[in-house]
């Protein structure tokens, strides 16, 4: 379905306006959603002078909730918001897609293991990957948000061959900047001091916020803040628990954040990265020099020259300590790929994952 | 409460940047202010090289939740939000306030009468008039969207005596950018071509939505909906069933472009409205050239030079139609205010009002 304004794309459009983009979103009825398609659609991201189409997709369920969110996004008036479709089919959904926003995943039932929730997902995400093959644009840049996304990001990339690998990304954003938060609240500055933050391996509780390699003021986080017991103890189950905690206080998950943090992961890619700054994205580890297993989607230091493209950074230093955590976050994401070895296609899937690794606050 | 950043200000704010706007918000934990208080923070409304501080007025029972909200604006990072503060005391949280958003309102229990309604938000603006007028920055902008929105704000400023009337503000925005739609649906074009749609009255079902004075392309809406009838007899109907087909459609009311709205209604007075056009704000009616009763709060069409005042347009043509009307909803104003007496120090309160006006999918 199309709204009744997309007809007058053709005609009412300035003709000096730069071609629209295209921002597919799915899970577009949800409360992450709610927050991020008005942030899209008021040129907070992509500009003030860009238009864009957003194409919401959504499932039988939630159709007429679309068509709810549809009907308040034109009550908003946004002058750079084209055109607007909604629908359930992501072959139509994705057309032409350069972005594609994965929000939307089934939430975990009571009793249900992880293992059946990456059987469940991962086979919505190898639908998705197909559809984006067959229908988005063939440099179309892929933001996965619902869990557990670097294995739905990974079956994604598998199941859409015509698409570069590295276009997909697994969001650990919020991850980040959780940890920039907490390292500025502990070292007592302002969080725009606090820089080079790299979120490792899978968005669970096996992540590693590096404090390492961290900055506050330029100076390595190491000689701001003290406290070492804190940074090495309390800190990483601090940024785990974030979304936990927000729960208790607020009782709902932590959309409008998670939201602004998506907001975030874009603007990554298409602003140029500040001089020897860096930001964490789940993206696939084909290359990296730190001797991760290369076919993962595995949260790494990336800058990008701004033109949606990136590069992973290579000169980070790990330690003892970092090296045993990184290891543990990889394993689990080898164990998950076991999973979903028949989503891949790389045989039957075998699960074995030893503990619950969902985030606190997390579905 | 104040947060821990907020300890932070005097360190870190970089020296050359303004001074920081103070804007507090009432029902800080509610779905709308889960909207606006991220567009504020952003630097959407006031502008990317504007500090600002939030003051967030809750109740008891939502102070946790406040927590939470807080929370989420720490772990986005905006480099422009440089202090907030959380509590359930206007008389500290209005403190120094540039600007006070009422959107806290206890909403319309079950058997609960227009009338009742009137009396309890009555005595909640009745306070927070008194504390705005005790603490806040004498030249506050206070714009009120708790329903019955326009007594309560008439309520406000009859309160707050040391504070300009002409400050107080009643949102009739939404229903604006509402009028705006659906007059580009019906006409097939582009919303940023219809232009000088004013709301008249209260933001009820009495309100006033103008075609005649308004434009489409330059061209009166006259000339270029031909289907007459259908601007008669449909489309104010259209304006106000809004809410409540998307509750309808969506099963929550509209927080979105609600938020949407309070903050156009910000920009239209911190932006020069353009040349010839003009914005609907529920305004005290002083000095109107319309012969409507002068002691109200009445949606009237209004132009900025960008300062954060306006003037009332005076020049608006009223044909009997829009007469007749306008004489409608100006008579259920004073019929509420006769409820209210006993809040603005006229007497006692004494309701007589014939029908239930409330909006569809409004509390």
């Amino acid at each position: 379905m199309r709204l009744s304004l997309s007809k007058l794309l053709q005609s009412e459009r300035p003709k000096t306006w730069a071609k629209t983009v295209r921002i597919a979103v799915s899970g577009a009825a949800g409360s992450i959603s709610n927050h991020l398609l008005f942030k899209l659609a008021s040129g907070e991201v992509f500009g003030q002078d860009q238009p864009i189409a957003l194409q919401l997709l959504g499932s039988e369920r939630s159709r007429s909730a679309l068509e709810g969110v549809a009907m308040e996004l034109e009550d908003s008036l946004y002058p750079l918001l084209r055109e607007v479709t909604i629908g359930i089919d992501p072959y139509e959904i994705f057309q032409n897609a350069d972005w594609a926003l994965l929000i939307g995943a089934k939430p975990r039932g009571p009793g249900m293991e992880r293992a059946d929730l990456l059987d469940i997902n991962g086979q919505i995400f190898a639908e998705q990957g197909k559809a984006l093959n067959a229908v988005a644009s063939p440099n179309v840049k892929v933001i996965v948000v619902g869990n557990p996304c670097n294995t739905n990001a990974l079956i994604c990339l598998k199941n859409a061959p015509r698409i570069p690998s590295k276009n997909f990304h697994a969001l650990t954003r919020l991850d980040e900047n959780r940890a920039k938060c907490q390292l500025a609240l502990k070292a007592g500055v302002f969080y725009d001091n606090v820089s080079n933050v790299t979120i490792w391996g899978n968005h669970s509780t096996t992540q590693v916020p590096d404090f390492l390699n961290a900055k506050i003021h330029g100076l390595p986080v190491n000689e701001v803040i003290a406290d070492h017991k804190w940074l090495e103890e309390e800190f990483t189950s601090r940024v785990q628990k974030r979304g936990g905690a927000l729960i208790q206080k607020w009782g709902r998950s932590s959309a409008a954040s998670t939201a602004v943090s998506i907001v975030d992961a874009i603007k990554s890619l298409i602003i140029r990265t500040p001089e020897g700054d860096w930001f964490s994205s789940g993206v696939y580890a084909k290359g990296n020099l730190y001797g991760i297993s290369e076919d993962l989607v595995f949260s790494l230091p990336c800058r990008s020259k701004g033109d949606g493209d990136y590069e992973i950074v290579g000169d980070l230093v790990i330690d003892d300590y970092l090296r045993k955590r990184i290891k543990k976050t990889e394993e689990e994401l080898l164990a998950e790929k076991k999973c979903v070895a028949h989503l891949i296609g790389e045989g039957n899937g075998f699960c074995d994952l030893p503990e619950d690794t969902m985030l606190p606050g997390e579905q």
